[in-house]
């Protein structure tokens, strides 16, 4: 099989001790595909031959603090998968996840295998086609608090939310459909909500509505949302798995953007040793799986996540990837106005400025909290330093900047 | 809310200097239900009361190998979820996974959650009545190789192994649903071949198919197999994500036991410091998800797992949990023959002697290595250690013992 036609998929083996990494990556690259631990009389089998994996390469074993580290690349035939993320998973980081110090760093996936799964239906263009916002970050206000309120109380925030310009309001991905607010009730609320601030600021607020509950009913219920007038959906890709963020991306009838949440992705990407890459989880499989927008913990706020590492997601969503669709990026967690610069100089317009916290603790209250964010936006969009903000604040953004950016 | 009603997590907090646990902890109970990282004007809504988690202990703080840890207990309320795994993960794991050096040890679910949540159909008394097997281990057989076989050349192998006397014989969990061998191809072939070896053996060997393909079909497709005759599913549970497991579990019309394979979950549980304990990804979770057999790396084999891990597991799988029956643990990779009285002596006879290679491997053959299997397990029911196992071997099982235990 010529090279470029393997699913290429990039490790970092870790030990305490020296050990021999070209054998290691034989025996994954094996062992993952046509054989075992202990030869068979089958191993000569001219079938097997293209679903057998192989080494690439082969980097230095490195010595630090300590620890032993190598980067192995190796190659996986496309044709031992059903082209989705499952399979992929099971092949490249199945067993192999159990056996050590192994973290999968990167997959490159052949065009061809692209092309056969799941493909954002918006994307960065998309949204700005359904929002109406040209050329400026996206603003999105999360409920805070959430769990707990009524529908009736969720679209009054909604609506105080919506009259400060919001672009987009989430609920907090930990509200599932309980009997406080049933998502049928907070979608209409919200809805309403949404149509009364129109009037006011002719401007349309998508509510993002967390999608939940059983996968043997979550397809038929994001129908039936959508039927109700749902224009967006919030999902946690990882607490119901990729195939459902593919599922609902491949549906014809579900015409509603997906925004992916990051939930539980930390236990599978935040060791430097173990599992699989923030890069790969939140950035490369939600682009690939189908979701038009993705949220992880910017390096700024509360929830920690390096620099480099947020960087690496925000490529993985943006940079060319066969003929995906670039998705936004919205970096979140402990965002207020005053990060608005640092955001913008990070990520470019091409962002969502994503903030709970930020907005409802504002002083004057959710309203002049989203006005606070809206006024940040614009003049970040003429060129001002954070500086220069304070000292050219409207009154929402100078309370906000007061109390979050002294 | 009475403290026995909540949901009861237990994490540890690791870090490279000393930290406040206390106000660590106390953020996540809040943060993960009611409240934000900045103080808002709803704070003492009366309503959110009932939904706010409480910090219920937290351990003092460690200090060794340069590294500090504590270990604290959070209450959650239990209607905060929707009553399924999900819902649960995003509450507990959620958007705290991706904050700093966390690790999910341990879950205790009040017995009234576990009445809401899946139910193993058969457990360790189901596959007992199913397989006739009464008082000893269940001899399974993995496809070794798989990728790449015709569903004839599997058919085959299946004959060869159930008539050297296999309960059960399993896919690979590399193996998909490809061209090489549909699904329904070498279902077919594998039950004529279970039919075929028992009009000689007088033993019916259950074939653990892999339920493989999108989630928007995957219960479709398991009714459909299930319809054709399968008679036991292989789930990667944590690539497919653990709802599907929920939803098998849970739908009336799919009686056919499910055996939950570990792909991807060491990612998830590997490291010491991040992610989720193996007793809970393994253990607990597939229990109360509905698993019937759980598969994991045993200490003895090719795959690293420490000894106490896999005994929390094993633990996690057969102690009491609520009404929620025994279900097979199934320790794996680099299992032959020779093991089985370390086995036996670790996990008693509820267990499955799981063994891929080390079947297939056998130079006698397949047969022949089921043959050694089952002859191992004999022997070891009547108390043979593995000195006087050698010193008595039949033919087959010394075989693989000159092999694999020399």
């Amino acid at each position: 099989m010529p090279e470029q036609s393997y699913i290429r998929v990039t490790y970092l083996f870790s030990g305490g001790s020296p050990f021999d990494a070209e054998k290691k990556a034989k025996s994954i690259a094996l062992g993952q595909t046509t054989d075992t631990w202990t030869p068979l009389s089958s191993k000569d089998l001219k079938t097997l031959e293209k679903h057998r994996g192989v080494v690439l390469s082969v980097g230095q074993v490195e010595h630090s603090d300590s620890t032993y580290r190598c980067k192995v690349i190796i190659g996986f035939p496309p044709g031992n998968t059903e082209g989705d993320i499952p399979t992929l998973l099971t092949m490249v980081f199945g067993k192999v996840s159990l056996d050590g110090k192994i973290k999968l760093l990167d997959i490159d996936l052949p065009k061809t295998f692209l092309s056969r799964m799941a493909r954002p239906k918006y994307g960065v263009d998309g949204m700005r086609r359904i929002t109406g916002v040209a050329d400026r970050p996206l603003a999105m206000a999360i409920f805070k608090p959430c769990v707990g309120l009524s529908a009736a109380e969720l679209g009054d925030m909604f609506y105080q939310t919506a009259l400060g310009g919001a672009d987009l309001i989430k609920d907090d991905e930990i509200l599932p459909n309980i009997g406080t607010a049933p998502v049928e009730q907070r979608l209409e609320a919200c809805l309403k909500s949404a149509q009364k601030a129109q009037m006011e600021t002719h401007q349309h607020t998508l509510y993002a509505v967390n999608l939940t509950g059983p996968v043997t009913n979550i397809f038929e219920q994001a129908r039936w949302l959508s039927s109700l007038g749902a224009n967006c959906f919030l999902l946690n890709v990882l607490s119901y798995g990729y195939s459902v963020l593919e599922g609902l991306a491949k549906d014809s009838q579900i015409n509603v953007p997906i925004m992916a949440h990051p939930a539980v992705s930390g236990g599978l990407s935040s060791s430097p040793e173990y599992g699989i890459s923030y890069k790969v989880t939140l950035g490369k499989l939600m682009r690939a799986g189908g979701a038009d927008m993705v949220l992880f913990p910017s390096s700024y706020g509360t929830v920690a996540m390096p620099t480099e590492e947020a960087f690496r997601i925000r490529d993985a969503l943006t940079e060319p990837m066969g003929s995906l669709p670039k998705v936004f990026p919205g970096p979140s967690a402990g965002i207020h106005p005053g990060l608005v610069p640092q955001i913008v100089a990070d990520y470019g317009k091409d962002v969502i400025i994503n903030a709970g916290g930020g907005v409802h603790g504002h002083p004057m209250g959710s309203r002049a909290g989203m006005t606070a964010v809206r006024q940040a936006i614009d003049l970040c969009m003429k060129g001002y330093s954070l500086g220069k903000m304070k000292a050219n604040a409207p009154a929402e953004l100078k309370e906000a900047l007061a109390l979050w950016s002294k």
